[in-house]
């Protein structure tokens, strides 16, 4: 297979989850004169919603860059990336229990564990790739390697503190993860390579 | 990022919101002799469908169009074009509160905002390619961007039309978003560049 | 624009479409003694499933022969062709009425209206085109041309005659459509063009 | 139709049946206090869900690596493609029966059925190209053909023994597809041709 298919392939369960949250969202049986109360009430949803559409377009943006250090693709790295969009796929469903059930635990432990496996699966994707030299670009340098070890250990770690923090207070959870989108979204924009 | 995987990507997103839309007509639990009248019950759920087809078409024109004057894209642009997509996504939301409570003023007023939310950031889009000379192409005339943003005005003038009007009577609003996506058709047609 | 990004935009909608479509089989609640049957019962959702599969299949291979016959496209053509997309994304209403109500005129008559809009639509392209010498190939001769009239006033000849056989016995239909289905197949197949 | 315009149809088939799996884990309307066994509930729909997505993941590579085979493409293999999409399409049905009824017969027997009925028609494509010179390329040697003639017989023999098992035991039915996954994945990671 080559890079270019993967990618393809990549892009399109990557534009479909992220247009399928808003079947999520859902208009309550109300008469007319209780729609306003009614659209107040699936707020959380509309949040859950926009922050998973956001955390999706970063893994897509992410998943574009890792690919622009493989020059090829093989087997095991196929599945890993099958596995990755698993995960991605996977999303709506904690971004449902989140809009269902807004600012209580569970939902923000299983919203956790999500990005936390999809996480680890592009980590193990990246080193697998970096360990190899058949398979990456010449412009995967140790340095970048380096970088990118760091991000995932960082963001990671922050993962595992938000969900921590749903012991204390779920609400402050959201703020952890938003801090973290947009950490990363700054990370990004200052790289130098461009996009 | 180059280019054409932004436009690939995008073109698969509005190519699964435009045919996601026919999910939220659903058809009621009725027996067969009471079909023919469930089914004209949900005329308005098809007037909206209808609407919101032509609408995203005319934004995947649009932002087709915008493409042909861009050459080069940066993170700032990926991110506002994310943006972009998730009020095109949104849309379907709208559209099916048009459909469930049709002619009355809050689904107007969401649709309408939803509208003005796509275009205001397709706005910004033009202005921060317009300034940016190493992203804009040579046919990115001073022309073609003053009249583009004499378009952005009048269209948006006409949404926020649109939306007062539902304080006065929201059946007229429609005939106000019609009027606009009929003008916008018809000046796209008389466009010398061809398409 | 490009015809082959028209080309992409239209694949994109024909494969979600034809996917979409499985989302309408829905398990009716029964406990699993009662499954058995429960399946029997969505019998006619899955016949319905089946023909729209393959009308959808044959629409997107006609799609794909037509777009062989043109070298550009325009504006008109760009929206004729949103149109017959808005058509063909309309399927899965009148396929899951089918299977919701099997063998009963309405669903029959929305069903033959559906194909018979989608056709039409695509009988004006097809003469828009042909009366353009900018637009189609070389290979696009009067022959060509003149088989395709035949085919087209031919096929929307049986589904008129499908719709009006609903007021005898809508079964009857039934064949009728599969008939049309299964000559449209064996036609395209002695195309000497080949495919 | 090129053979390159059939992949991008077929890759969008699979891309967005793996991405709507996800559809069918529906949370249950319970308070927050039973959400923890509620998600408990649901973990057969999880399984379901991880199967039929690394099975469609594994259907995507097998197209793939068959397309390699094929130079050129006629009517009949477009047909028999769209059959073999049809059965991947229908994927999620069997996936929801086997999460709302686990380990019982019917599902199985159903998800057998359909796994058979897609392996079935991806062997008469096989036998279909590899028996028309003007269609298969030069690397589809006998030995290929061979080998491939193999793993669908005895893949297809395992999932016939898989139904068979479910009049014993269905749960054993299970480890039986598991076992063939796990055989395939193992089976392509060894090819030497690469992927």
């Amino acid at each position: 297979m080559n890079k270019s298919r993967l990618e393809a392939f990549s892009d399109g369960v990557f534009a479909i989850v992220i247009t399928l949250l808003i079947l999520d969202i859902r208009i309550p049986n109300v008469d007319y004169d209780h729609l306003g109360e009614a659209l107040v009430g699936i707020m959380p949803h509309i949040i859950a919603y926009v922050m998973s559409f956001l955390v999706i377009g970063l893994y897509w943006i992410f998943h574009h860059n890792t690919a622009q250090l493989v020059q090829k693709v093989d087997r095991p790295f196929i599945w890993l990336n099958i596995v990755f969009l698993l995960f991605v796929s996977f999303m709506p469903f904690p971004t449902t229990l989140m809009g269902k059930y807004p600012f209580t635990q569970i939902p923000v432990l299983m919203y956790g564990a999500n990005l936390l496996a999809a996480n680890i699966t592009g980590r193990i994707i990246t080193v697998y790739t970096y360990r190899r030299d058949h398979l990456k670009t010449e412009s995967f340098t140790p340095a970048i390697y380096k970088r990118q070890m760091r991000v995932y250990l960082f963001v990671n770690g922050l993962y595992v503190l938000a969900m921590a923090i749903t012991f204390i207070n779920p609400t402050i959870s959201y703020v952890v993860f938003a801090g973290v989108f947009v950490l990363l979204i700054m990370s990004t924009k200052s790289n130098k390579h461009g996009v």
